[in-house]
């Protein structure tokens, strides 16, 4: 019997990358007089309602999900993270 | 005296606004062949690292650049979650 699952994909560009999206929301940031800000990076976050048998099958077929289509692993660091429905 | 913090925004397309980009990774999923997959929003991760006096300033001043520049209130729900830079 299969439960839903909720997993959030958290994808950041991995050390090295250029970020212009991050340089340019750290510049605007300062550019409003936030000088406190170190460094932005930008990613994205995927979530998404799977069903499956256990929360480690989940994980399992979410991180076969970001290898094949939602991440770029060659750019990009992902990180998987499930929890059921409920909670 | 101030110390480093990491901050991550969440940022997530409020519910019943359009995401055309989660409906496009769930229809590839679908012809990918994971048929369990019920729902995808895609939405952005923000990374900050930021200099404040208290992790509590460190929020505060994060939330305030999520209202001005980092999410779009209207159409975006945002949570931000602070840590120390060492953790």
């Amino acid at each position: 019997m299969t439960e839903n699952y909720l997993a959030d994909v958290q994808i950041t560009p991995r050390a090295g990358i250029l970020d212009p999206v991050g340089e340019t929301i750290a510049s605007a940031l300062g550019n409003l007089g936030y000088e406190d800000v170190r460094s932005v990076r930008a990613g994205r976050l995927i979530r998404l309602e799977i069903a499956a048998e256990t929360a480690q099958d989940a994980q399992t077929a979410v991180e076969s999900m970001c290898e094949e289509l939602i991440a770029n692993p060659i750019i990009e660091d992902y990180l998987v993270t499930v929890r059921d429905v409920e909670k």
